[in-house]
């Protein structure tokens, strides 16, 4: 059975997306609902999309297994999975991890560009690495079931988190550096690694990820994705367009 | 006119201890307030040492610059100046720089041991040095007047650190590691910087930092201190001891 899973969206959520993303025929969308807060903040959020599933019920529902990406597909809904762009959430508290996997989240960013508790983002000079934190918060994150995403992290700390994590980790939203050098985007030696460690890639559709930015053209994004080996010969998931 | 400060004192602070301290002659001492506190929990802590300066301000009051040891000397008191052993109470706000200043912060710590969001400490195993929130961090210390404390920050995190701040920075409590090679000691390297660029260091009492810990003698850590041509020479700080 094939499903439509989109690895990361995000948006001014309301009715009208909803609409568009069941129109699509996506069956579950990672949905960012934080980059910065804490966690206090994150319950704020959490209020917000309380009233969205409670306004959207025939649409949406929240996913928390691979399960409910079935049921979705069975009852024409899209499943929403809670993710965090960074880990500012769990602040400085390995017992939020926990806590923010009852609330429903299943994927958390490690660094959002900058250097974070647990890793460093592509935006800083030196990658240390994982820290001595990080390594006990992706344990925590494998014995609870949050998905360890490393979109915006340094190439050492996503080789560290692979190595580390028990369980193959995400880079939700990135493309090969080889079609397009932004320092977000992720070298064929990091990919392989990912690929071979069971990881998923969800491929960008950010303007600063394309080349040509935003002239870049369907072909040429199709061509990227075509071109690339990796992609095709370990089948990594990839960003589902209609 | 000489003065004697403590350069670093952490307690359970009472009222015997203030007198302790003024019977020692003490001036001034730096006064660990927090160490992992977020901003909110500063508050409390700041709360209970407003109770403590009213009942003792026969023995102590809240010293904000020079002048103020200067004042406590004439007025036979010891001032006690603020200090953070992490960055956690600004937590990832610049904005916080200012309002801990405004409640009395004249000395923080980037690191405590471990990653932070601005430096690395001397137990990771990696060293990435200043982050990218650290720099702007530092400037605005710079700029409101909080000393940049490194004691428990890795090597190339401190040198980083001098290079970066405009104004001399401390290492407020750590012995030379050619006495006693422990990681929280600094290499006679680092200590020349530091000495060059007029910073200042506090020499430890605390057991894993001396030679033979708890079996240190007064004798070999007098030795340690006359050995050190530097400390001699550069006239550095270092905690008085009566």
């Amino acid at each position: 059975m094939k499903f439509k899973i989109d690895n990361l969206q995000y948006c001014n959520w309301n009715r009208e997306v909803f609409k568009i993303n069941r129109e699509a025929g996506l069956d579950a969308v990672h949905a960012t609902i934080v980059y910065h807060e804490d966690f206090n903040e994150l319950g704020e959020q959490i209020k917000k999309w309380q009233k969205l599933f409670t306004e959207n019920s025939d649409l949406i529902f929240l996913g928390k297994d691979f399960k409910d990406i079935e049921k979705a597909n069975s009852e024409k809904k899209t499943a929403i999975f809670f993710g965090f762009q960074n880990c500012s959430p769990i602040e400085d508290d390995i017992g939020l991890v926990e806590k923010v996997h009852e609330l429903g989240c299943r994927f958390m960013q490690l660094t959002y560009n900058n250097q974070s508790l647990l890793a460093t983002g592509c935006y800083e000079k030196v990658d240390s690495g994982v820290t001595n934190f990080g390594r006990e918060v992706i344990k925590e994150m494998n014995r609870v079931g949050v998905v360890i995403d490393m979109s915006h992290s340094a190439e050492k700390s996503t080789l560290d988190a692979i190595d580390l994590s028990e369980k193959p980790i995400a880079i939700t939203h990135a493309n090969p550096s080889f079609w397009h050098a932004a320092k977000r985007n992720k070298s064929p030696e990091l990919l392989k690694v990912l690929s071979d460690s069971g990881g998923i890639l969800g491929l960008s559709l950010y303007p600063h990820h394309l080349k040509d930015n935003t002239n870049c053209t369907i072909e040429s994004f199709c061509e990227m994705d075509e071109k690339w080996d990796l992609v095709k010969e370990h089948k990594l998931w990839r960003r589902h367009k209609e």
